[in-house]
Parts: structure tokens; sequence; C-alpha cells
């Protein structure tokens, strides 16, 4: 009896002991180092009341940029994937469309001819497959799509790609008052889908590139909003600031990017005063992920680009670069 | 002693059923009667789990239309106050436009012929005392108004002629996990200013009429916006349901407004599935606040508009007339 209670009670210390470790480190996926430690510093600093950079919880915003930032860009944006893959649904319903460009190539399944469309013709392709239905339509197609498609490396869905370290820093600032948002150069309507399911992100706490809707109304009456094709927001670059300021209407605290689309808003951020996190994630681990960008000397590529202006950007502004290879112990949840 | 204690346990008592009564009726300033029966049975059907029309709390928005909704609109929009007298202080910056009209009529202080301005000289108004100037720049200049400017007719500040029954909701919806947002036809970046302290509203929960704005940067390299005289998101008529798309992403199960300008919000709400609560202001209290409206068969004036119309529309669709005259019990906080 006595020897029970004492392995008993032996237990209950040894469970309390993995609960406080776990306690104190919200970033488990991290290794230690600059990054893991700026982190952890930049939020001490804005929760201490008694430091000069406290910062009151209403004005806790982080923003992250979500491809290659929160989940896997390659080989293409899974947004592109959803419109390439949403063509043959959409000559079944316009049959004229299966003679014309770019819908023809993307019809024939040459994937050699499809990576050689140019930007006009993925924009033909985006257009006709994002707009000209209601809003309603939209959602329950591009939901039903995003839990079933799958990556052709991992063939795992898209949203098992997302990285489990930058899925641990939106909580770990959730967590400490802060509100985050995602801004991203991708559709606004397509991310808000998945955005709570996945990210814990509210679909109004997703700032995207957004097309005007239309309003009317269906022969019985009921209202419906249509989206049109009709640019109101070009959620990239400069856009993402001036994005921010519509949505948001505040300068955030905290900002987390990965390519030359998020300088601005690293930029923004930073500029404010007080303690202000800008941080930079680098694709460096060809074998876990993928390698590109000025670390190891790779072309730029149709998706973010990470060019050796923005690096060197990023070290004369005090930004953080992330090191995939060196700072993440794992990158997906699904690893080990 | 024993009279002391007696007493002190009366005066305890007492108190009790004051902080009771009080638990008791969230909406102090509203007369019992339909429209505050409406309020309270809505929310304990969306918060009941038992209840088929249980809402979960991640989707329970409500929106709110400001002028003439939340405070007051006459005889002028505050925002049209606030570009009015803001036209000394820019013809001081340019004095050109100090003979050329618009200005000049502002400039002259002769309000029988501002009374007479048309909507394009408002608007030329509006874009000179509105754009052309950093984001930083206006809300100073916005929060130092708003903090000092009085209404003629009360000679109080602008933010002090809320409606107190307005404020009573609000804070009510909030306290039963509703996120509350602001919807107005008036300018975005405005309301933002003041909408925390007024409202209890954060910025990024107020969607108004919305202008881009311009990224750069400064001679020293320090980035800003620049609020640019380009309409983003005119947030009236159908534009607020369009609005809230793009900027909540969710249809509202709760909208309160009091003109024309609102129309489309409350059809767009009422239409979704299950508990929807539709609420229009009707302006019937000259002694108190105004009378406007077909409740008193006058005439449409220059600020929203409720007309004979929009009243059937409210009878015939379900929506709620509230009653300022009847239904509440005060309309402004400093009354008794």
């Amino acid at each position: 009896m006595n020897f029970i209670r004492r392995t008993f009670a032996l237990l209950i210390v040894a469970l309390a002991g993995q609960t406080l470790a776990h306690a104190q480190d919200p970033l488990p996926s991290w290794n230690d180092g600059p990054a893991k430690q700026a982190i952890l510093a930049f939020v001490k600093e804005v929760t201490d009341k008694s430091d000069p950079k406290y910062v009151v919880p209403e004005d806790r915003i982080a923003t992250f940029d979500q491809d290659g930032t929160l989940w896997v860009e390659h080989p293409m944006y899974t947004q592109v994937m959803y419109c390439l893959e949403r063509v043959p649904a959409l000559a079944e319903k316009k049959p004229e469309l299966k003679n014309v460009e770019p819908f023809k190539t993307v019809l024939s399944g040459n994937r050699q001819a499809m990576a050689k469309l140019s930007m006009k013709d993925l924009e033909k392709i985006l257009a006709a497959t994002l707009t000209g239905m209601s809003v309603d339509e939209f959602n329950a197609e591009a939901k039903k799509w995003i839990t079933t498609a799958k990556h052709p490396r991992w063939d795992r869905l898209y949203t098992e790609l997302t990285y489990q370290p930058m899925l641990e820093v939106m909580q770990y600032l959730r967590d400490n008052g802060f509100k985050t948002y995602i801004v991203t150069g991708g559709g606004q309507d397509f991310v808000r889908v998945y955005s709570e399911r996945v990210y814990g992100i509210p679909p109004e706490q997703v700032v995207g590139t957004a097309g005007g809707t239309k309003y009317g109304y269906e022969k019985d009456g009921k209202p419906f909003l249509t989206k049109e094709p009709r640019l109101l927001l070009n959620d990239d670059h400069a856009g993402k600031p001036e994005g921010i300021h519509l949505m948001i209407g505040q300068r955030p605290y905290a900002a987390f990017g990965n390519s030359t689309g998020d300088q601005q808003m690293l930029e923004y951020t930073k500029a404010g005063d007080g303690a202000r996190l800008a941080m930079l994630v680098l694709h460096d681990d060809a074998k876990r992920e993928y390698a590109y960008g000025p670390a190891e000397g790779l072309p730029d590529t149709r998706v973010g680009t990470f060019t050796q202006a923005l690096y060197d950007e990023a070290k004369k502004d005090g930004w953080i670069v992330i090191s995939m290879k060196n700072d993440w112990k794992r990158i997906f949840a699904f690893e080990n």
C-alpha cells in the first residue's frame, strides 16, 4: 500500500514536472538560438508593465504572411493549384472554354505546358475560377477542395503542410494578448475558408488580395453577393501596409514574412516606436522542405522571392532571419 | 449593537438587491416593450445550447450603423462638421483656396450660404480635408477635434451625444459573446479615432467608407502612408453588405440601422438562417432629440433618410422598429 502510494506520488510529481517544462517552453519545435530568443525577449518586453516598452493589450497586433511563412509554397501557391484544378468543372459549365487558351492547356493535363503559362494566362484562370459565382458557392467549393486535395510531394493535405514552429508562435502571441492576423498576397476569401480551423485565426482576421462583390437579389427576393473580377486590394508589397491600414487600422508590433512581397510590411512594422519584431523565414532546408533564395544561391522562382537585397535589408534594419534548417527542430506536426 | 447590526444587514440586503436588479436588467435605459423584448429573446435563443437556434460564439457578429443609430446625426453628420471646421486651417496652408468655391463660402462663415452647398461642393471639401496628408497627421487632427468640438444644440461634445440605450445593447451583446462592429457610411479612419473610447469598439472593428492610402518613404527613409482621394469602399446602401463581406467575411446575426443607407445590411442580415435580429431606430422624439421620417410625415433631410418604403419593408420583413419616444427611457447618459 505504501509502495503504491509512493509510486503514485512520484508519478504525480513527474507529470507535474512535465507540465511545468512545457509551460516553460512555449516554442518546443524551435531550437535554442537567436530567432527563438528574439521572440521570447520581445514578448517579455511588451507584456511587462514595468518595462518602458510595455504595450497595452488592445494594441498588440501581429501579422503573418501565409505562403512560405506559414505553409509550403512550392512547387506552386496552393491557391493556384485550386484554380487549375477547378478548370475541368468550369469547362463542364462553359464548354466554349475547352478550345480557348489558356484553358485548353490546363485541360490537356500536360504539366510541362502548364508550367510555361504566363502570368497573364494565370490571371485569366484565376479570374475565371475565383469570380462570377456567389460568395456562398465559392466558399462551399473551396472548403470541399481544401479538405481533400493533397500536395504531390508529401501526399498529405495542404493544410498539414503548415509549419509547426509558426503555429506555436501564433499561439504563444495569442496567449500573451496578441490579436494574430494573416496578411497574404493570396486571396482573402480563399484563406478565410480554413483559417480558423488551421491557424486558429477567424475569417475577419485574414487580410488578403480582395476583389469586389456585388449585392443582388435572387428571383425569390433573397439577397446574395456575387464575386466580381474587380480588384479592390492587391495585398502584396506596398499593398500589405496599405491593406493593414484598411483592414486593421493599426501598425503591427510584430510581423513575419519570407519574401520581397513582405518587405514593406516588415519595414512598416519595424518603423514604429518601442519594441517591434520583424522576422523573415529563410528556406534553406532542401532535405526537410525546400531551399531557395540567397542562402543557397538559387535563382528566383515563380513563388515568393527572397533576394540578396532583402537579406541585406534584414541585416541592416534589425529584422531576424529564421533559418528553417537551424532554427526549427521540426517543420511539420506529423514529423517525430 | 443589535440595532447597528440589523441596520447593516438590511443595508447589505438592499445593496445586494440593487446589484441583482441591475444584473437582471442589462438594458436599464429601455422601457419594457416589443423592442426590448426582441433583443432579450434573440440573445436567449442564440446563447442557449439546447435551443435549435444556438449560434457558436465565433459566429456571433453584430453590426451597427453609426449616424442616427448610435449618435445624433442632426443638423449635420459630425464628420461633415469636422471637415467644414478644418477649412480655415487648410486655407492657411493653401492660401489659393481662399478665393475658390466652395472654400470661399465656408470661410465666409455664412451659415445660410453653407447650408445651400451642393453634394458636389461637400465632396470637394471632404476630399480636401480628409486626404493628402499622412495617416498619422490625420489621426492627430481628428483626435484633437473630437475631444473639443461641441454640438450647437446641447453645447456638449459630440461623443456625449451617443444613445445610452444603444451603448447598453452593444455591451449586452459583447457580454454574450458577440463581436460588435460599426458599419458606417461615414469615414472609416475618422470613426476609428474614437471608437474604442466611446463605444468600446476597437479600430479594426470599424467598417466605413474608405479611401486608398499610398505607401512611401520620408527623406530619412522612414515609411509612412498618405491618405489618397481614391474611393475603395463606399460603405452605404449595397456597399454595406459588400463592406461586411470585405472586412468581416461573415454574415451578421444582428444588425442595427436607421435609414435607407442601412436597408441592404438589414436585408442581408435577416436573410441568414436561424435567429437573426434586424432593428431600425425611428427618430420620433422631437422633444428629447429630433423627429424625422415617416412617423412624423417629415420631408427627407440631407442626413440619412427613413422613408415610408423602408418602414413598410421593416414591417413586412420582420425587422423591429425602435421608437425613440416610446422605447427609450433616456436617450443620453447625461439625462437623469
